[in-house]
């Protein structure tokens, strides 16, 4: 995977006031409106990672594709979930190394904006500690634009975050039978 | 802007069913998974083309800058909201021209995704005739994706639609008085 450096070089400053951003809720677009802020930020030569916990490093949907043609990190590092092999064991170690590698990479100030996707997921079952997120957030350099999906995010990260989204689905492929499709759910 | 030709040449078939998704609501993020969803079609070497149907023609916003990198087509072929200079006037004529050249698209079969950015708002101001959408939508090639996004989406539209998303604010940047930013707005 490429490292993503840009014309910003090491230091991801001169910009305005990172946010912090939630997606969560039920519905689809999540994790793809997160792709779409990377796109954005792409354009705009900020530097941006993504680290996703759940899909695993075998994964190589749409979004690790375009990346790899962009040259941004994407890094799937978790197990999958329960249904695609996944399971505590496997994902709680895999949860605290990439969280580790999340945690260095906020805490450089080298990127303008890092998606921690599926974060609530870990947080959930209990293989992060939400605190240690937290007190991430809230000591990061303030240029840092950290966005954050998955469902049923804890509370007290959805009270310190700036802007927070909860996707409703009026219609969900799923339930109407429509199988998952590449360039679209993947 | 370049025509985002790929591998799959004049005619995009060879996919599975084509879907109608929506994404709507008063909360951040429809516009910008719309992004996502062009990512991932262009990771896959799906032919996808953004028609933006309130953003102006000189707009030059993080996803346009991205898109030109990427060989993606946007047309931003609006006049703006009234805060930003447009009209009815002005808008009327320029968001017939835009569904003209959406219909054309969708109806050639040449792209797998057609993303129709702010369609809403020229059906909601009585620029553009629902009907029409709805009729296009219903003829086109099977495999074509149809993405539609902004507030209030009409009823018709939601209903025909396979996929409807809400994004609720639960938190809104502007609301919270933070301005609109690059890299994440635009």
């Amino acid at each position: 995977m490429e490292s993503g450096l840009n014309s910003s070089g090491t230091q991801a400053r001169n910009h305005t006031k990172g946010l912090v951003i939630v997606n969560t809720g039920p519905g689809k677009g999540k994790t793809t409106a997160a792709l779409g802020l990377l796109l954005r930020a792409w354009g705009r030569d900020m530097r941006v990672v993504m680290l996703q916990f759940m899909k695993s490093s075998t994964a190589d949907y749409g979004e690790h594709r375009a990346a790899r043609r962009m040259g941004v990190e994407i890094v799937a590092g978790g197990a999958g979930f329960t249904w695609q092999g996944g399971s505590a064991e496997k994902s709680r170690p895999l949860a605290a190394d990439l969280w580790s590698q999340a945690k260095e990479k906020i805490i450089s100030g080298a990127y303008h904006m890092v998606i921690l996707d599926e974060l609530s997921y870990p947080l959930r079952y209990g293989w992060l500690p939400v605190e240690a997120v937290l007190e991430v957030l809230k000591t990061r350099p303030s240029w840092v634009h950290v966005v954050i999906t998955g469902r049923d995010v804890p509370q007290e990260l959805i009270d310190f975050a700036d802007v927070v989204t909860n996707m409703e689905a009026v219609k969900h492929p799923f339930r109407r039978g429509i199988k998952a499709q590449p360039g679209i759910e993947f």
